[in-house]
């Protein structure tokens, strides 16, 4: 029993109406890059971490050979300006592993955002749409229909649900699961050809720029590609490792000695 | 931890002996429109919603690009007349996707019926047949052979013992474990050569006219066949995403990406 | 969360120093024959049912149309004359589908012991040792070596140890768990050169031979093959049902409609 | 719920701010190996035991037809002169086989660590380095990057940051969960060309090497090889029926009779 637990580092920051920003890995890795990129531009702060037994049990070794368990991590953000608002932004390794997971790290998170005054959500993934020969669109979801006027003049396509059949993960489930804790949630799909292993700043990028708008913000967009490159790395070898952990487990599990002597060793029920 | 959580949306309905009416998705999805074309038909009322972590973790998109996660719902209906009872009808997206959540739902909804006083269950199911060439019949199971003495005259097979081996999911669970606490079980199967993916609205037909039978009601059958071509959309949605969703985690969790290196990332254990 | 459950349905027998069999299903079905004829013979009277949410979620149909949910149940018998033990007998239709069910079970299973004052538990099990031109033997294990002596006189075969590697599931399981709280345990297995589908009458009746002069008690075998040939049905439609609905659970889950339409229902991460 | 227990057989031993030594299954053996001749070889004493429903459900069959379920031990060592520190070992049968047990163990481990005044962590894993024409090399991983400048002369390649991915299960779980209960921890890798059934004495011996320099102790290493040619059959005995008994609990459950008539037991949802 660990489940999932939030660990906070500092004081909890006072944070006035703040807007939670999830982007976790997956198809693409749009909202990983997307919500990584923002919150080292802006320097938001770390102050919390989540653990889970829903993500592998693996610690990733760094380049100075020092570990660090599977997570995800909490920042926060400061206002600077009027017409901006504070921000929390949860980045991370991992998803949860196991279908039952996603429920149980959104509703930790959930309760942990409740806490911080959350009361509205813009979750960023990834739509895979294939090969591509144009810029991707953004299309966007929400947690209840009010909410389109709301955000329709960010050129976010909102004609999508004819086109998408589900949000999977955590992008969505914080939609679907805030919404009776009285959150409003915008999920940002950002298009791409990309597979997990891909990254794809293209994508994230046409998604940032929709989000700054959202959010009034001004970011400078031309270390996108480099910071890419640079988390490219780190990301590869996360979900490299961790395709190669999965099978491992299995074989392992499944591996049959070959000088077994089946007359000794007999199964009994 | 979210397991299974019902979540009333107005006052509990206060009702007289209410007969429960489960209709969740299965073979030939005949519980499922059989339960919703009741429940639409009568104008019943929603009142509860469940939820549970042993649904797949995503959320629906709707035409309108609002999502809504993974649910059952409870409907009320009041008796109009004299030999008629009132209703909590149960129909949803979902059945649990792993062996013991079948088990955690159905426990969780029992206790909720016994706060409503539920003393009968009716629960529809498919049973797929194989090909046939005649009307569908409806074959019944009891939660106590005392039972079919009740239900001998409305057209319900009972000779079925040596034909059915089983009742997998939340339609036999209701009648085996609500026997325990007092509950009087029917269960309705409608013959279809359909799998889950195809909605056979004749036996959802064949299983209703039985059913308004039991409950003294009379029901409009001709908007049914429209009905189920409205509601199949959406199922077939559901299901495809579903059976998508979950491949997709598999193969997510296997893929290996062409570009390893061997020799850089080895297994330790 | 229902995970094991015992219910009681008499008053608790009060049983002076009694013996606990075990009788599950498992390979060849010898513990479920031995203990099911034991308790049948004796007339022993049935007191308690046990159910899991470790079970498969289905109800059996019996051939008069009832259902009754997966469950093992608890029989008592008292000793009738000096030489002979009380004894608590467990049976029953199932044991838990996943690994760690198994522990959840028996440890349940253990704690009603320690009330029933158990302090002997005798676990019946099949041993398969593939084709066979000879009476099969009873193998014996221990959950202490001391037991050896006590136990040698009985045409047991205790020099398994290097022929046997394990003992998997319940029968195991009670013998080492059942240690830690000062119970004596033996584990009787029948060899045989059934699968868990064929039941093996011959080898149940070895076990049984050895069982009887333990317990000084005399069972008329002759009915034994008749009564094997009755539960047969029952035992093979269970486990036909079993491995049909675990297939049918997989392969629910992963049909892939043959009209879906790629481009429009996307992955979304 | 059984989930993860340990059992104290004895006083809880009042050490000195010992040092936690773990070397449970796994590549190799590496750990299983090194930790087990330590602890031999020191005549460290049994204290407690660890069982978890993370393990296999079944019990070993020792040579003198007595079994003990799945479990691990825990030794303690009292240091001899200056300059030595108190141990604790953990050594044993298995780690566990699903990916969220190795996180409940571990926690549940730690929190007895923490009782026993533990601040000191050093697991021993192997590390698959595949064919290997030399000397197998010790490769260090570190819970803080401080650490290194501690145990830089003791012959560690602390340069494998580039090298290796992970540490997968309860080798890397311990420093990486350990750290947030201020527990420094350095994981001792030794290379090796083996696999979990092929126990690698020479990798085990390098490893031992570089860890009683740590450690102050002398060992003899001339009696390894014969150890782990005893302890050999022994290992190999658990995994051959622990990938013996994962084959079997899942073929029993898909296995199909060939008797079976489609038309008698039909499925239903």
């Amino acid at each position: 029993m660990i489940e999932t637990k939030i660990r906070v580092n500092k004081d909890m920051p006072k944070l006035k109406d703040p807007v939670f920003i999830e982007g976790l890995p997956g198809v693409g890795n749009v909202g990983r890059i997307a919500a990584g990129y923002l919150a080292e531009q802006l320097k938001a702060e770390e102050f919390a971490e989540l653990f889970s037994s829903h993500f592998l049990p693996f610690v990733l070794l760094h380049q100075n050979s020092a570990v660090h368990v599977l997570k995800n991590e909490f920042f926060f953000w400061k206002a600077k300006k009027k017409g901006q608002r504070d921000l929390v932004i949860l980045i991370g390794d991992s998803q949860s592993i196991d279908p039952q997971g996603h429920y149980d790290i959104v509703e930790t998170t959930l309760d942990f955002l409740e806490k911080l005054n959350v009361k509205d959500i813009i979750t960023i993934a990834g739509l895979n749409v294939g090969k591509m020969d144009r810029e991707p669109k953004v299309i966007g979801a929400v947690s209840d229909p009010e909410l389109i006027k709301k955000y329709k003049n960010y050129g976010i396509d909102f004609n999508a649900g004819s086109k998408v059949g589900t949000i999977v993960g955590a992008s969505g489930l914080f939609l679907g699961l805030g919404r009776y804790r009285g959150m409003k949630g915008l999920c940002l799909l950002g298009e791409t050809s990309g597979f997990p292993i891909i990254p794809d700043p293209k994508s994230a990028e046409v998604v940032l720029r929709a989000l700054t708008k959202i959010l009034n913000i001004k970011l400078d967009m031309d270390k996108l590609e480099d910071k890419v490159k640079e988390m490219e790395n780190f990301m590869k070898k996360i979900e490299k490792v961790q395709s190669r952990a999965i099978r491992q487990l299995i074989s392992q599990q499944m591996q049959r000695p070959s000088d077994e002597k089946e007359e000794e060793l007999r199964y009994i029920g």
